[in-house]
C-alpha cells in the first residue's frame, strides 16, 4: 500500500522560508487504532529518522487488509532542532534562542482541566468508550482555545507556536511512540509508564526506565498524563478503567550517529509492539521479552569535579562494582604546579548507561551515567 | 573605609584556568544587618556592575562609624554568563552548555526541608530571634550536606557546584539585592514579594513586579522562600511574625549597555533603602516614592506570528489603547508572492514595558512586552 | 507594472525542508541595462530589506514604459545567515558551522581567469561592445564548469553551493548593489570602486569607502575585479576602455535594526543613481552630492586593552581630536584589588564612525572606529 | 629533573579574571637547541595535552644532563579556545567571537620583513650561524614593533592579543611541534614542509601531507615561512644555506577524544625526533620509518549534495577504488514524496581519511575526505 503523504506549514523563518512537517499515513481497511511515531524531536538524535524510513518502506510493502486502524508517521519532527548547527554539531536540544528544551514544551491538558473530578463523576454510568470520547471532546475543546490565542495579535513562543502545530497531529492518536536517543553515547532503552509498563516486554528491548514521577511538559507525557489523571479519579470513585491508550519514548543509541543495530532494534520492536495490539493484522504472533525495569533516580550522574580532560573511562555497558575507577580526569592548572591525574570511582554498584561525547570537560560538565542495578 | 576584599575560587575551565568571585566587604564598627549585592547573573546585564562600583566608591568614602553591620558586594557574579559570547553578542541569559537559565538553578531550602509543620511548632515559645537564629542552623546544616554531595564522586552539575559557591556568599544575609536588567531593552522597575512591598517604595522607583507566585529557583525567590514558609506555618498556627529579611531584584534599564539614567537610579535607590534600614546611619533620612506594584499577569508579551522584520515599533514607555497600532512586520515569502506589512494592534491598553534588540525576528520570537496599566 | 517573481531552489537543510531566494524582476519594455540589488547577506544587516520593499513599491507604481532594461530584486538573499540566532541576536555575520565570513565566499573569475593577456591581445581590435561581450562569455564558460563540478559526488560547502545559486542570479548584471549594514552600530556610507568613483555621487550619500585594494571575495569585487583586471590589461596594451559595469556596496546604518533615516538613504540613493543611469527614464534630472572618499585605512578600530565594561563612550558621528577621551572601560580583577576604571583616547583625529553594541567586552573585543578626516 | 614551571597572563575575560598560559621548562645542563612544543590549538584537538603530560613525565625522569639545550611545553595553549562550549561540543576551532579559525591567526614575519633581499645581500659572507643570529635580531626587532603597537590605545583585535603572548614563547625556538587532531575523526599524520621533508621519517608516523604553498597564517607556517624566504634568497644570490630550524604540525586522531594509540604514537614520534636531533643525548638510538607523503591537494573532500542523514558510509583507513560507494543519504523532503536513498560514490581511488563526527547534513556540509594514494 502507498501512504498518503501530507505537508504542513510548521514555522516562517524571518527570511520568509517556510519550515514544514511531513507526514506519511498508512490507512487500513478496517477501522480501528491510530498509531502516531515521530523522530528527531531533539536535533543530534537522529536515529530515529532511519527507523521511519524503513518502516514506512515495511507499510508500503503490506496490503491495506494487514494494517487495521492507520499509522501516522512523521520523521525530521523538529527542523529547527534538526537543522541547528553550531560548528560541526548538533546542538538543538535545546532552542539556541532562548534555551528551551525541545522536550520540555509541551501542551499538558492536565494542566488546564478544570472540574476533572466532577467531570469524572458525571461520566460513572458511563461505558470505557464513552467516557473516552467524552474525554477527549473536553480536551479537543481545551485545544481549539488553545490554537485561538495564537491567532491574536499577542500570538505565542516558538515552542508554543511549534506545539500548536506537531500535538495537532497526535492528541487523537491511541498510541504514541517518540524516538529519541542519548544526545550523548547511550545504549538502547524506553522510557515507560508505570500504568503501562506490562506492555514494554512487546519492544523486545533490554532496559527500561520507569516512570513515576513527570509534570508533562514531555511529548511522552503530554499525551498520556491527562488521561492517568482521569484513570486515578475515576478509581478514587470506585471505578476501575485502564483506557487503551499508551504513549512510549524509545531511546536508540548515540546521538549525531546511525548505528545499524539500533535502527534494527528499533524497527523490530515497533512491528512487534503493533502486531501486539493488533493493528499489524498479519504477523504470526507478536513476542516478547523480559525487560528490566529501573526508576529514574536509578540512573546516576557523574559531572567533572575539575576542568580538564576525561582519560581511561570505562566504556559503554561495562558492569561496575562501588569502589571502581570510572575515569581519570587530567587536569591542568595555572598555578605553576605540575598537572594531576585524577581517579574517579563508582559510588554504586551499576552499569556504564550513557558516556559524554566529549572528553574535554569545564568544572561540573557531564561524563558519564551509572545504571544501578 | 576600605573593603576588604576577598578572591574565592568558583570554576576550574578544562583549559586549567580558574575562574573566581570577588567580594567587597564594608564592616561597620557596630554589629548589625548583613547586606548582600550581586549583578551580572545574566551576561547582558551590565548595568549593575557600574552600579555596584559606585557604591564602593561611596562606601568608601565613608567612616566606618557610618555603617551598621556590614556590606557584602559581588559584581560580575556569574563570570561563564559575562564571558560568553556569541558572535558580538552577550548571549549568556543561559547556559550554551545545557539551555540552563542563569537564575532559574539556586537552592531552594523549602523544597529540601522536612518537617516544617513540627519546626513551626516546636517553636511556638520562642522568641522571634530565636526562631531565626534555629532556623538558620537547619537551613545552614542541610546546605552543608548540599556541599558534602558535591564533594563525592558524583560531584555536581555546573549550576549545582556554581551555586554552591555563591549562595555560600548569601545565605546569613538579611537583605539581598540582585541587580539585573532586561537582557533586550526595558524600563527600570523591581521585583517585589507581595509579603515585602511596603519597602518597595524606598528604592525610589516608579514600577515594580509584585510577586505572588515562585518556585524558588531564582536568585531572590531562593533565599526568601524557605522563610515566607516559615512565616505561613507559623501564621497558621496563630504566631504572626515577620522576619526582617528582604530580598529584591532591581532591574534597571537595557541589556549590553550602561545607561547613565539607570544607574544612577539603581545607586540612589540601594543608598536610600539602606538608608531605611539603618544600615547607613548618617543619612539624615529617607526618602520614599510611591511605586506602582503589578502582577506577573500584567506583563503581556507579543511574539512575531510570522517571520519577518519589525518595523516602526513604538519605543519603550509609549502608553498604548486596545486596539493601537504596536508594530508592522515586514514578511517575506518564497512562494512568488509581493512581501506583505502586517499591523500589529494592543490586545488591551497599557505601557510598553519592553522591547526585543532584534528588529528581525523568525515566527514566534519576541517584539515587545506591554505592560496592563 | 507587475513584477515578475521567480523563487529558486536554495539549499535543502538536514530536515528536508528547502530554503530558496526569491527574484522580483522590472522588465521595462526597452531592452537596456540589467541591474541587480541584493539585501542581508549578513544576517544582522536587516534595513536593505525594507529598501528593496520599498524600491518594489514605487517599480510598481511606474509604467513599463519608464523602465529601460531591467531591474532584479532579492532581499533576504541569505536565508541561512537572515535566520541564524543565537540567543535574541542575529549572529549571520558568519556561517556558525564553518566561520566563514558570508561576504568573503565568492566566486571571483580573475583568479579562474587563465590566459587574460592572450584574450586582451585577442580582442585589441574590437569594438568595446563585442569585447564586452565576449568576456562574458569566457566567464560564463568558467562559471558553467564550476557549476558541473557540484554536480561531482564531491559536490561542495556550503559556501560554494550557496554562491553558485546566487552568482548565477548577477554574472550577466551591469549595475550590482549590495545593501549592507554595520553589524553594530555605524553611519551609512557606500564602499566605491577607485576605478567608478565618478559615479558615487549619485548615491547622494556623505561618506564613501574607496577601495584600491582587494582580493575577490566579497560580493561587490567578485562581480568586478575580472572586468578592472580586463581593462587593465587592454590598458597595457595600449586601449583604455572602460565598460559600463558598477559594482557598489551601500552600509545603511545598524545591525538588527531598520533604522528610517536610513532606509529613506538608500531609497532615494538607489532611485537617483538609477535615473543618472538611464534606467528610470522618467526622473527629471538625477541629482548628485559630494561624497567625502577615504581609503580603508582612514577607519581605525580601537579594540579592549583589558577586559571590562564600555562607559561614557563618545556617540557616532563626534568629531574627535587626537587625544579626546574616547571611552573608558571599567575593568575589574579577581586580584583582591578595586576595579579600575582606564581612559582611552583618540590616537589621531577623525569621527566617531562605528561603535559596537555590546558595551561588555573579553580583552580584545571591538570598542568603535574612528574614521581619520 | 624538575621543570621549571612559569604563568604567563594571556587575555583578561570581562569579568575581569584572567586566562593564562602555562609554560613547562626542561633545561638540559649543556646549552643546545630550543624545542617549542604546544597542544589543544583548536579547541576539540584535545590529544596533545595527553601527549605533553606524558612528555612531561618521561622528561621529568631524565637526568638534566640526558637534555641538550631546553624543552619548553605549552599545554592547552588556547584556553579560549578549550573552554568554549556550543552544547556538549567543543566548537572552539574558530573564535564565536568572530569567526577566526585559531590556526590562521598567526604573525608572518615574512610578510612585515622589508628589504629581505638587502639583507640577503649583507650576509653573504657571514657564516651560517651569524646569519641566523642576524636574521632573528631582525624579527625580534619587527616583534618588539608589533607588541608595542598593541600598547597604544587602539590596542588589537582578541587574536593578535592573543599571538602576542604565544608567538613570543616561540619566536627563538629551534624546533617547533604543534600538536592538533581531526576536528571530526581522522587517522595520525603529520604537515611536512616540502623543504624539510628529511627529517620527516623521525616521527614515525605513516602519513604526512607535504606543504608546498602556505600563506604564513597557520602557527608552523609563522614560525618557518621567514626562514624559508631568506633560504631562497640567499640561494638566488648563490649561498645554499638550510637553516636547522623546523616546524612541524601533528594531526593525531579524532577531536573530543583522547585515544590511547593516538597518544602512544605521538610521544614515541617526538621522543624519536628529539633523539634524532641529539635533544636527548641518550637514547641509544633514534628510528625511522618510511612516512608517505602527499600534497594537499591528494586530499578529497565530500560534502553532501542535498540535506539528510549519513548512512552506511565507509569506516576510517578503508581503501577505496574509484566508483565504490563512499555512503548514502537518506534524504526526506516536504514535497509529499517519499525519502530518498542518494548513493555517492569515489570519483578517484584513496583511503578513508577523515570522516565527520556528524552524521546529520545540511546540505554542503561535510561528510568525509579520501585521501588519493
Amino acid at each position: 500500500m502507498i501512504p498518503i503523504i501530507s505537508s504542513h506549514d510548521l514555522l516562517q523563518l524571518a527570511s520568509g522560508d517556510m519550515l514544514s512537517l511531513q507526514v506519511y499515513k498508512f490507512i487500513g481497511n478496517q477501522p480501528g487504532k491510530k498509531v502516531y511515531i515521530q523522530s528527531n524531536l531533539h536535533g543530534a538524535e537522529i536515529v530515529g529518522n532511519a527507523v521511519i524510513q524503513q518502516l514506512i518502506e515495511f507499510f508500503s510493502s503490506l496490503d491495506s487488509s494487514e494494517i487495521q486502524g492507520e499509522i501516522w508517521l512523521v520523521p525530521v519532527c523538529n527542523p529547527l532542532g534538526t537543522n541547528q548547527r553550531s560548528h560541526f554539531f548538533s546542538s538543538g536540544r535545546f532552542n539556541s534562542y532562548d534555551g528551551q528544551n525541545w522536550n520540555r514544551i509541551f501542551w499538558d491538558y492536565e494542566k488546564k482541566c478544570e472540574y476533572l473530578v466532577e467531570f469524572a463523576q458525571s461520566q460513572l454510568d458511563n461505558e470505557p468508550e464513552v467516557i473516552k470520547s467524552n474525554y477527549r471532546a473536553k480536551i479537543q475543546s481545551a485545544w481549539k482555545k488553545e490554537l485561538t490565542k495564537l491567532q491574536q495579535p499577542k500570538s505565542g513562543t516558538v515552542s508554543e507556536q511549534y506545539r500548536a502545530k506537531l500535538q495537532s497531529l497526535c492528541l487523537d492518536a491511541d498510541y504514541v511512540i517518540d524516538i529519541h536517543s542519548s544526545s550523548n553515547q547511550g545504549i538502547d532503552f524506553l522510557f515507560c509508564f508505570a500504568a503501562r509498563q506490562e506492555a514494554a516486554k512487546y519492544f523486545l528491548i533490554e532496559y527500561g526506565i520507569l516512570m513515576t514521577e513527570y509534570n508533562g511538559e514531555a511529548f511522552d507525557e503530554a499525551f498520556l498524563k491527562p488521561w492517568l489523571a482521569l484513570e486515578r479519579e475515576l478509581n478514587k470513585l470506585g471505578r476501575e478503567i485502564k483506557f487503551d491508550l499508551e504513549s512510549w519514548t524509545l531511546e536508540l543509541g548515540s546521538g549525531m550517529t546511525m548505528n545499524p543495530e539500533s535502527i534494527a532494534k528499533g524497527v523490530k520492536g515497533i512491528k512487534n509492539y503493533l502486531s501486539y495490539k493488533k493493528v499489524l493484522t498479519t504477523a504470526s504472533q507478536s513476542d516478547s521479552k523480559p525487560i528490566k525495569l529501573f526508576t529514574r533516580n536509578a540512573v546516576n550522574s557523574y559531572y567533572a569535579p575539575r576542568g580538564g580532560m576525561i582519560h581511561n573511562r570505562l566504556p559503554l555497558k561495562t558492569p561496575v562494582k562501588r569502589g571502581d575507577r570510572l575515569y581519570q580526569l587530567l587536569s591542568f592548572n595555572k598555578k605553576k604546579q605540575l598537572s594531576e591525574v585524577i581517579n574517579i570511582h563508582a559510588e554504586i554498584d551499576g552499569l556504564v548507561f550513557d558516556i559524554s561525547t566529549n572528553q574535554c570537560v569545564n568544572q561540573g560538565e557531564y561524563v558519564l551515567d551509572i545504571l544501578a542495578i
